[in-house]
């Protein structure tokens, strides 16, 4: 379901329970559903006559009681957030007065704004594109500096101008394609140099592939470095996992509330976010469903970019020997980090047959977690980000560059394999499409509306 | 320990977790710091050029990098909420930017401010008086329409208009007979017609009186009607109180958070809040000890306004006639109400033998609580309030009020005695004191700090 634009949009913007709330209103008749229930302080002046980007101090009014003193902020339209005609009531912060003014503009012919629907609208009035949009999110979930510089980035435009610069190059290639065409009849003639051509292919595909590839550090910045902890049943997982977690449960408390549908488990250690993957016990055995679950886990290990392979110190090397061969092959590319756990238990430790990060700790008793934490820090391997470096965190941006690769890498081994521009036209046309996607060119409603339902209300 | 109003101060004024979040500075040199970390979105624009009562859109930079893209308010002193100059930033509403900003304000020299030190500095500005600061933290506490009134009354003058005209008759009573002492030689002179001086104390102390007794009126509206349950042990008392706050338990959590120090039981019933006093069992007995606890109980029932006596509806008439020499002293002029509690179990009820309130409920099943809520309403007895009703609701200005009443009553006891004019202007000039000191007129600083240490910061 979709909303109309021609409604008059109202909501609370601020969280509740501080000295000053702030409402939101936008659409066509923002002004003068404001000033019906408004009286200037100075006698005789109207918000509608006032200037934009002006503050007006008066009080709310139901016609026959104050509601409160308040202090308006004008915008006018295109000149605002939304593009719109719009308002910002501030009101002392008691939820009874912020309910109170809601309800009167409401009597009045506003309507109360879905989750997104101020950032919407300034996409629709083309204030900015999509991933800008998507950005704003972005920036008000950030709660450290790599997320915050990420988020504003792509705000401010910068993911967005290498997008118009791709499909600058991509427009190029198409024109000098489609001079060839018309002139097709001519066999001899061939406009487009085939080896500019070439180069262009290779630049745009290397540009692409590495917006591609940064979404990896740009999703372990924004959801965490993913870690797996694995390891036989009654290893110590869950009691490692409180462990990290309890420590620093007013860090992982502190991001409740913002814009992300599910916490996971996720800790901040030195500014870097880690995500943890639960998995089951691995052990060795021929029941078939046991062996589907244990088969999960390996799914598991996949995402992760840190595995956590947590023994019991006093029998580690029987635990490592009986599953070495199962777990080692997926560790491939990945940090595997051997964790002797209970090693207040063990007389001596063994030392590993391959060359891997290891470290032995009680997770029950709290030794030697700090350590631990160092470690992952150590191996999360992220690069120092700076406001000026594009990097894809979001996923609906990675799948569409992924398909827009795709699309280029055809038409280079179209061109290799010399087959006709109408043929390459298209590939080039397909891969313009999904650039054009991530900033909102060509998308749907449902896209629309899919992203905007995660916004909060009020932005 | 107080602090300099030189400083220029910083706070983030609104509720963590929203779309927007708005940081307050004030002081002489709010413009000046708040330039130093913004730049406008207009070229060579600055930020001491703008006019007041304007919004400019611009960002917030460290030098290095963007923390944000704001929105800036300008106001200039005096015309301001503190006075003084001051600016408001509206970031997005991330816990990480919002702290960012309060960070470059505080490296420019901005200092954090104290909590409610904007509306103190209101205050020292002559910008509103003692008791319409106070009710600015009433205000953004309401969570009422009834507390909403009183505080908005408050905050708009309307209870220091009515002390400023207590005072002046005081003043005319005074100069009246001071007049009269400066012609004391002539014996046979009286400057003040003793008849209207009487009249004109009697009329200061109707007023005064009716404002005293209103407390009781704003303070059940404020802090709820005060309802103590009473009983022997084991009759369900904390079952009771469990039930009823079980249900509302989401409005009990939603005034936490607010400017209350201490959440009581309280539970609001049809708009209005009952506050729970938690009493030990009573019981017959010769313990010393125990005596001292039932002593105190029925000290809690003195504070009561509404007495919930619980009696076993299997032994109703028991546990009535062993106590009730002892309880019904207590319960004079207050709502008594028998509660028969577990009347599931009792096959007949009693009928009270003295005239009052009696219901039948199970606590434990949850039957007939709604009757009793419908009970505990109609006990209630408060009238309706308008926005211009002065209602005394804040224990400072009661306890003033107070000796204020106590010295005019020495006035006009003096005057009966006839004693001398000297004497009687000595307490007229107390009861002015009295007065002045709730509009903060002649407040000390331990005063100021105690009413704004129980602000939120920002405001």
């Amino acid at each position: 379901m979709s909303y109309s634009q021609e409604d008059t949009i109202c909501a609370i913007a601020t969280a509740q329970g501080g000295a000053i709330g702030v409402i939101r209103v936008s659409g066509p008749l923002a002004i003068a559903h404001t000033s019906a229930i408004f009286k200037c302080a100075k006698v005789g002046k109207r918000l509608e006559d006032c200037q934009p980007y002006s503050l007006t101090y008066g009080h709310i009014t139901d016609g026959t009681e104050i509601v409160d003193e308040v202090m308006v902020s004008l915008f006018k339209a295109p000149h605002s957030y939304t593009g719109e005609d719009s308002t910002e009531i501030a009101c002392h912060g008691s939820p009874y007065i912020l309910q109170r003014v809601i309800q009167l503009l409401i009597s009045q012919g506003c309507r109360l704004a879905q989750p997104g629907e101020y950032t919407q609208r300034a996409f629709l009035n083309g204030k900015m594109d999509l991933s800008q949009a998507e950005a704003v999110a972005d920036l008000i979930a950030s709660t450290s500096a790599a997320t915050h510089r990420l988020a504003m980035n792509q705000m401010r435009g910068g993911f967005s101008k290498q997008l118009a610069t791709l499909r600058d190059e991509l427009l190029k290639f198409t024109s000098l394609i489609e001079l060839e065409l018309d002139f097709s009849d001519h066999e001899d003639l061939e406009f487009a140099d085939r080896k500019e051509l070439h180069e262009l292919a290779n630049h745009i595909e290397q540009v692409i592939a590495k917006l591609v590839d940064s979404f990896e550090v740009g999703n372990a910045i924004k959801r965490g470095v993913p870690v797996a902890i694995i390891g036989e049943t009654n290893v110590g997982k869950s009691t490692l996992l409180n462990a990290l977690l309890c420590e620093d449960r007013a860090i992982v408390s502190e991001i409740s509330g913002t814009t992300r549908d599910v916490i996971e488990d996720t800790i901040n250690i030195q500014g870097i976010t880690f995500r943890f993957i639960d998995t089951a016990g691995i052990r060795q055995t021929s029941d078939v469903i046991e062996n589907m679950g244990i088969e999960r886990t390996f799914q598991q290990i996949d995402q992760a970019s840190i595995v956590l392979w947590m023994l019991d110190a006093t029998c580690a090397l029987r635990q490592y020997n009986d599953l070495q061969a199962q777990i080692l092959p997926h560790c491939e590319g990945k940090q595997l980090i051997l964790v002797y756990n209970k090693e207040d238990l063990a007389s001596a430790l063994p030392s590993p047959s391959i060359a891997c990060e290891h470290i032995a700790i009680s997770a029950k008793r709290g030794t030697h977690l700090d350590e631990l934490k160092q470690l992952l820090v150590q191996c999360a391997h992220l690069p120092e980000i700076s406001q000026a470096d594009v990097i894809v965190t979001n996923a609906r941006h990675h799948e569409a560059l992924t398909h827009a690769l795709e699309a280029i890498q055809r038409v280079q081994q179209g061109m290799d394999m010399g087959i006709s521009g109408d043929f390459l036209a298209q590939d080039i046309r397909e891969c313009i499409h999904h650039l054009s996607d991530i900033v909102g060119e060509v998308t749907t409603d449902d896209t629309l509306q899919f992203i905007f339902k995660h916004f909060c209300v009020g932005k």
